[in-house]
Order: structure tokens, then C-alpha cells, then sequence
């Protein structure tokens, strides 16, 4: 049973004073939020000490939206989870120049769905099915 | 470059009255906490009304740790991040008695990694990587 869809964001070689700049990676969730017309329940913000970065995590009506900085690498992550279905956002155009990311890569992930164990694939999936009822 | 691993987990056929008690999926998120040794900075709990289920957010020091449920489908999804080396947490074995769950999935990957698009996989991966500098 698929329940949602969740995207997983990497933005990397991105400037790193802005992967520090908390205010600037509010506005860049506020505006997600805005853009898909998300509900937010309450919101959490942390700026890790001395030169570290930034987690913030946005508890949704539709789930969550959550986003994890580290300057010492230029690397942003993103997760966007949405119980409903939503239109894409267009990470890759809107975080370049907000981050002044170089790459983006974004991958969707359908939420709910028990996954069979697939030794072809690139990812390492634990995943396996048991009898129902087995136990 | 990989900033760290996440743990997305699928458990179905759950009991549906499991899926709506608070307290007890607190109780699974603390424990997971407590075997991993992970810090919690702060959390964030909401319960959906009438016959709703139950959205868990930890922000951790090591990145997040959440848990929604859909009563409705017998379903409870969590994502595990870790910016840290944590050892795995044996999803199957523990939820399988506290929430009923008849199938458990884990499936692990690595953030902050540029995925090529691979039009094999069974997922939608929507990732590219575009020249460094191109803009």
C-alpha cells in the first residue's frame, strides 16, 4: 500500500556561508511550503555551533519537510514527504542560485510500498518480504 | 560526497490500534534512541484527529528520526538519518511485535551522494548531474 511520495534532495558544491545563513534556509522552506500549498503543524530550527550548519524539520499536515546543511562539504540535504499528491517542485532551478548549488539530484521514493530485495540495484535495499500471517 | 545514511522503513499489516497510540510508538522512537546512542535535540508530536495516526519528528544531533502512521492502511512508515557511523537497528525483529507488523522493509541510502539517472532502477530517480560551474 503506497501512503506517500518522498523526494530525497542533494544540492552539493554549494556556497558555504549560505549552507550557515538560517534565515535564508527558512525563506527557502517557507517557500516550498508555499509554493505546494503545505500545511505546516510546527517547525523545529538548530545552527549547529562555530561553523557547523543547519537542521530544520517542518512537521506537515502531509508529513514532513526536512533539511540538514554541511558547510564543511558544500552539501545541502532535503527530504520532502507528502501523504498527498503534490506537484513537483523544481529543486534543481530554485536551489542553484539560493545556494549557489552546482549539482542537484533529487529521487522519489514511494512511501509504504513493502520492496522486494533487488541484488541489481545500486542501492543496498534490506528489505524483504515474509509470509503474511507468518507470525 | 556522502554526508551520511538513511534508513527509510516500511511496516504493514500493522494493528491499526497500534498505529493510533502516542504513547506507544514514543516508546518505540525512545528506544531506538536509547539502543543507537543517538542525541535529541528536539521533538515534535501530533496526533490526527478522530481515527487518525500519529506523526513523530526527532531532530537529532546526528540529523532525524521520524515515524508517521495510516491507521487506515495498517501502515507505519519511519526514516532514520544518521551524519554519524550508527550501527543497524534490527527494524524487523522490533517492530514486528510492538506494532503487530506483519511485513517490515528497510531500505538504506546514502545522502548527499550526485546520483546518476539510471533507467533500470525501479525507482524514479529525477537526479542528473550538470557540469560543475555551468552556472
Amino acid at each position: 500500500m503506497i501512503v506517500g511520495t518522498e523526494w530525497l534532495i542533494e544540492a552539493a558544491e554549494c556556497d558555504p556561508a549560505k549552507l550557515r545563513d538560517e534565515a535564508l534556509l527558512r525563506g527557502l522552506i517557507d517557500r516550498v511550503v508555499a509554493d505546494l500549498g503545505l500545511k505546516v503543524i510546527d517547525s523545529l530550527w538548530h545552527r549547529f555551533p562555530n561553523a557547523g550548519g543547519v537542521t530544520g524539520m517542518a512537521m506537515l499536515t502531509e508529513s514532513h519537510l526536512t533539511c540538514h546543511t554541511y558547510p564543511e562539504h558544500g552539501t545541502a540535504t532535503f527530504n520532502l514527504y507528502c501523504c498527498r499528491t503534490r506537484p513537483e517542485w523544481d529543486w534543481e532551478t530554485n536551489l542553484k542560485p539560493i545556494l549557489d548549488a552546482q549539482t542537484v539530484s533529487v529521487t522519489r521514493i514511494e512511501r509504504g510500498e513493502i520492496k522486494i530485495e533487488d541484488p541489481g540495484s545500486k542501492r543496498s535495499n534490506l528489505g524483504f518480504r515474509s509470509a503474511g500471517g507468518r507470525e
